[in-house]
């Protein structure tokens, strides 16, 4: 049978992930990968799930486990709504909703907003997952001009003066792939920015709690709460595995959000949720986030140091206070691909920037490394060897 | 701040479930409900679950809070695989996806398939869920005749003739809202039907586990494989709140799934998944739903007997043999909401017919009917009311 005549139009712009294709090889033995996006298993806190499930089986008992709202389970959006509060942001537990994951109030932003042809407006590099998400709503996105500080407020007030932008997409705090912090000076820029033009923000925040130096930033929804929907998630802090994404937004959205979750899985786990609700409550995420910290602080560290000594002169690498990757820049007609594929030669592999980008012929001497995998020895070792395939390659 | 212009064109067709609406007075006091179409709690597996999480923590560690493959826990398709070919379908674990809950495939389905406009032949009456799945991606629906036995294959092949249509729903066993079941003998014109038109077919099958008379009919999946995706859930036998879908479908539609799958909640909850696989693995499905079973099949009986024995002549309760719904057809005229307000008022509410049919016109002399959620004793005072009711309208 022959099924590609079914396929409905929007499929065009929904291609196997190229960054897939590529990062297999990392899976090999011998190879140290940098490439990774996710956090260490070590930041899980294994000893508290026992605990979890114990009060969440007495407390909850089979409700735990029935089906549940789609807005999300109350007891974990009372908590979110007190996690919200400490960041700033006013929200009652009425006015936070659960997804399942990030990525699922990403689709479901997609679907609600846009038309084919829309426009997004994003950071240039972006987070990839964004993109994946909104791709089927088939828009057309707007790059938008960053630096070392994030995007560049006059860059947003430029593309929103010019164009018709539905969505405008940012990742503001210790972004994916950057590990950049915009600082609350463009973020009051940008609040007063997208007021001015009555526009609409996903203020992606899955990193805030990584910080290991400097001073927190309030959120851009504190500073412009109508035109932001606000978006974190527990997967950094907690565990990725259990799927448990959170929001503030408006109340007309929220209410479409939910809306449009309903026809997409109903609600999120209620058994997750409710252990979610119980780490929030006990207030475990209060003792075991400073471990999470001090496990990725030196990590990131090494990494920075090795960075700084050992790459050849012309690779230059972002400053960042948090997170979970490093960019670094190259020399002025660096080759990103080519670089990989020394990198593998030497056994280390990261993932090539120019993925990160919607315009395809930005981001060709970039590169984004991660360092929440691996300890501080083996990060050293794989920058070593990075160094002497870079040096291979200019030499 | 104004939210109504961002709205993406596909919302008009995403309206409140009017059932919600409806339905708010079934939580008031004092009101049986016969609306309900979830599980009762007492079916879940509650001594089980300390068990599971034990054996889940033991044997995965800190793999059970990871993120995961966007295909499914490869442990949980291995079982769901073995689960499959009980039902007589052949798939191998690399064959058989997870999503979260049945509602993730059906999303992903209408995303990957359906452009504005494209046409979705259903039964009728249908599964509300399907619908608001559907509904965003803006397709126009095709209703084919049914009747006792479930749909009538001659108006599958007439609709499948007169149409160009993308994609046919059903759930041919234990139907929600009807609880009827499709007999082999249509299975087989049906299967016939789909190859000679080339046509694909979801076939949704939550409730076949669910069986208190009669033998299994076979899914049709397994009489016309390379035309049907198979789609079941863990929701009826294990714990409708874990959200664990899975199904099995054609190589080339499963890869194109699981795109979509990453770009709207990257993968399913992997420590659910995990107890989902345990739970399985250790054959604890194979003493636990007997026990389902000896649950729901008394109190379908006392529903079937009370209707029988009780509402007035013109009302038919359609015969079924498993599921968790009974289908009432009332006299000629009769305005299923007229009844629906009647029968609130004597203290008893189900859900009007007339939602399950996405052409407005049909349904308004029918019922649905729930009775997983009370008591034998409760059934029979809530059909008693209900009696009371439609002879209050006809009197």
């Amino acid at each position: 049978m022959e099924y590609q005549s079914f396929l409905a139009d929007r499929t065009r712009l929904m291609q196997t992930n190229a960054i897939r294709e590529i990062l297999k090889v990392v899976s090999k033995p011998g190879i140290i990968s940098l490439a990774g996006g996710i956090p260490s298993p070590q930041s899980f806190p294994m000893d508290l799930f026992k605990v979890l499930v114990e009060k969440v089986m007495t407390k909850y008992q089979s409700r735990a486990f029935q089906y549940d709202l789609t807005e999300g389970f109350v007891p974990l959006r009372e908590q979110v709504s007190i996690l919200l509060s400490r960041r700033g942001i006013i929200a009652s537990p009425e006015e936070v909703n659960i997804t399942s994951g990030s990525q699922g109030l990403l689709d479901a932003m997609g679907k609600l907003l846009i038309n084919k042809g829309d426009k997004i407006a994003m950071e240039s590099p972006t987070y990839l997952g964004a993109i994946s998400a909104f791709n089927p709503y088939e828009p057309e996105y707007v790059a938008m001009e960053t630096d070392d500080l994030g995007l560049i407020p006059e860059s947003l007030d430029e593309t929103l003066a010019k164009y018709s932008i539905k969505l405008i997409y940012l990742v503001p705090t210790f972004q994916n792939p950057t590990g950049r912090t915009l600082p609350l000076e463009r973020r009051e820029k940008i609040a007063a920015i997208i007021q001015k033009h009555n526009a609409l923000l996903v203020e992606d925040d899955p990193y805030s709690s990584l910080r290991y130096q400097g001073e927190p930033v309030p959120a851009i929804k504190t500073l412009a709460p109508e035109n932001v929907i606000y978006l974190s998630t527990l997967s950094k802090v907690f565990a990725p595995g259990l799927r448990i994404g959170f929001y503030a937004a408006p109340a007309f959205l929220r209410q479409w959000l939910v809306l449009v979750k309903q026809g997409v899985d109903l609600h999120t786990s209620t058994f997750n949720q409710a252990l979610a609700a119980e780490y929030l409550e006990g207030q475990y995420l209060d003792t075991h986030l400073p471990k999470i910290i001090d496990l990725y602080r030196p990590r990131q560290k090494a990494m920075q140091v090795a960075l700084e000594k050992m790459m050849p002169q012309g690779y230059v690498c972002t400053p960042s206070q948090g997170g979970m990757f490093l960019w670094v820049t190259g020399p002025e007609g660096l080759d990103d691909l080519a670089l990989y594929e020394k990198a593998v030669e030497n056994g280390v592999a990261f993932v090539p920037g120019r993925f990160f980008y919607t315009d395809p012929l930005q981001g060709k001497g970039t590169m984004r490394l991660n360092y929440t995998m691996a300890d501080e020895a083996t990060i050293e070792t794989g920058v070593e060897k990075l160094a002497r395939a870079a040096g291979q390659l200019t030499g």
